[in-house]
């Protein structure tokens, strides 16, 4: 066959990180054979997918920059003036004020992670993390020597947490649970019910909830984005957030918070800020991500159960029985590389097999993407190959 | 006896780190009584004492914002060309070129630290910092219950490393030794020779070097800054360094390096870049430096045997014997907080008791700092008080 792959190949990514996988697939791609520039929907990035970011934050950077006053050293948990921005951006949607004491200032979401694993961790301890989930959580726990536990996500449930496993996996050594809300890899939005379900299991076994909101904000379908902290009296709360949401992940603005409801409650606000540009950027997102949607559709090897809500990413399923020598969504990927120049994730390197993940791109580079994609799976499906 | 200070507050900033005991300090001036604007000679952040940026980095990062390309992701070793940028530099002082494989960068020098250490470390290891030296060396080692261990530095030479006293504290689980040249907090540039015979020791020991040279190329004294790479077919070398030479540590690019002498030898090479900014800048430091040096010479209960050389901040002695009822360094720097709104850092704080760092400012901070540490020193000294 044509295009065969050997196993050496496929193998290869095997105990690597989701950059190490798509450089592997980067260099399998093969532009002079196929002609075609290399399209990658694998990372959800979408300071590279021709999204706007807000100008009245780039002002505020120039601002900054050209007033000479902020060159020198500030306090490593960061500007007194950021902090107090961050607890008040973040408490028109609480029930409470988050105060800045407990707001502290990270290089980017990661270092947040890091920083929160550190400082729950304890030898012998261990962490549960959903699955499919973001790596950097199971890269943080291991070079700590702390063991990632998993729970499982329902992916016929809106990819929905089964609390049942989380049960099921907590011990006395279990020092946190992490929940990704908007959902990274799964583009899902959790319902304010969901949400109290989770709080009020963790508050009963006793552990602390991560709360990742790094895409926090970003929910453009029917589920609106409700933050963990609302029911911060029920769990004790850990928010980590970041710069993402504004498409400037670049810029490396993160933040880790302590939820403090006991602080006195208020009344209910309305969120005026960066309303406008939310607006714009939630749009954008439905519309690219019904492109996605539908274009997948349109394929009958992929199955496309869960329409995405949130986030810049979701997974879609692979059919693999119907198409030809695919053995699992490494090989996938792989021969995708090769013969389309197109880049997509195996949803292994997230922790779901034979899954692949989406990241919506603006047009045109999605619409030729998922171009791409249906012809492949169309060359590779049997019935096309047996009608041959 | 006015102003006396209970043993309460003495005691207080024992466990605290430079910026707690300087906070505590803050807390304690009485700008209403001592009708004086709060002046701190404690923390070599030359941005805010006035000096200039270089016009060039401003503009590059003022462009790198507008063009829009780097507001999405990196990777977490840093930007391909940022890399090879720093190789280049370095590469320009060392007999080899350095390679950008080798180059990480790092969210300021910190993160290089915890960075190295993280890397370094393994249960039951313990490292080797200078005395007096720099606090965030323990709290990384202490973070991951690491041991640090202490060698001394000479203040009668220099503030040489005393190899006597590393070799004494090495054992077989010694992972590594710290050397902050140009000296933080003693204002030291080491000459060739010296570097080269630590560098021989290590070797001999089998220790790496971590090589802090955040102070990097700010030498204004007699003595040429050496970087420690040179020596890099004689022990491993690990270079550290920061933003921070140019005066924006705010900016926070920092990189961790491993030398790698056995790449390709090439001809001796002119340093041209950045020439123009370091020369004044170090005319600069060598003019504040100076006027630190010679009122502190004026005030006959501080010892100035050591000119600084480096960096933006040395070590002077206390002559407590000649002061009345200032038991320590910290009841010293407590009461020039409370009497004269001058913040200087105990020494007790970088390790060295009853010595007392002193940052230089420009004109005219330094000035007025140093003519209330004067007036202070003189109205407690014994010979002043037993006159009255």
């Amino acid at each position: 066959m044509e295009n065969s792959v050997d196993g050496n190949e496929i193998e290869a990514p095997n105990n690597l990180t989701i950059g190490g996988t798509l450089r592997f697939l980067m260099a399998k791609t093969n532009v002079e054979q196929s002609k075609k520039q290399v399209i990658s929907l694998a990372i959800g990035d979408p300071a590279r997918f021709g999204f706007n970011i807000d100008v009245a934050a780039q002002e505020a950077v120039l601002d900054s920059l050209l007033s000479g006053i902020f060159n020198g050293y500030f306090p490593t948990s960061g500007l007194p003036q950021a902090r107090k921005a961050i607890a008040d951006y973040l408490s028109s949607d609480l029930p409470y004020n988050s105060s800045p004491d407990y707001v502290y200032i990270t290089s980017g979401c990661t270092q947040a992670i890091d920083m929160v694993i550190s400082v729950l961790a304890r030898p012998g301890s261990n962490f549960l993390l959903p699955r499919p989930g973001f790596h950097t959580y199971e890269i943080c726990s291991s070079f700590r020597n702390i063991e990632a536990r998993y729970y499982d996500l329902l992916p016929d449930n809106g990819w929905e947490v089964n609390l049942e496993t989380v049960e099921s996996v907590t011990d006395l050594n279990t020092v946190a649970m992490v929940v990704i809300n908007p959902g990274n890899p799964c583009g899902s939005v959790y319902s304010h019910g969901h949400l109290e379900e989770i709080a009020e299991m963790a508050g009963r076994l006793r552990i602390p909830v991560i709360a990742d909101e790094v895409f926090g904000h970003l929910a453009f379908g029917a589920t609106p984005f409700v933050p963990m902290g609302v029911f911060g009296s029920k769990a004790r709360i850990f928010t980590l957030g970041s710069s993402k949401r504004w498409f400037v992940p670049g810029w490396r603005l993160g933040w880790l918070v302590m939820n403090d409801p006991s602080g006195e409650f208020r009344d209910p606000k309305l969120q005026t800020a960066e309303a406008g540009f939310l607006a714009d950027t939630n749009k954008m997102l439905m519309r690219t991500s019904n492109l996605c949607y539908d274009k997948l559709k349109e394929i009958p090897s992929v199955g496309c159960s869960f329409k995405p809500e949130g986030s810049v990413a979701f997974m879609v399923k692979l059919n693999l029985s119907v198409l030809e020598d695919m053995g699992d969504d490494k090989e996938f990927c792989l021969k995708l590389a090769k013969e389309e120049s197109l880049i997509i994730l195996p949803g292994f390197a997230v922790g779901l097999n034979n899954w692949i993940k989406i990241a919506f791109a603006a047009e045109p580079l999605s619409i030729e993407g998922l171009r791409r994609l249906k012809a492949f799976c169309l060359r590779h499906s049997k019935q096309q190959i047996n009608a041959a």
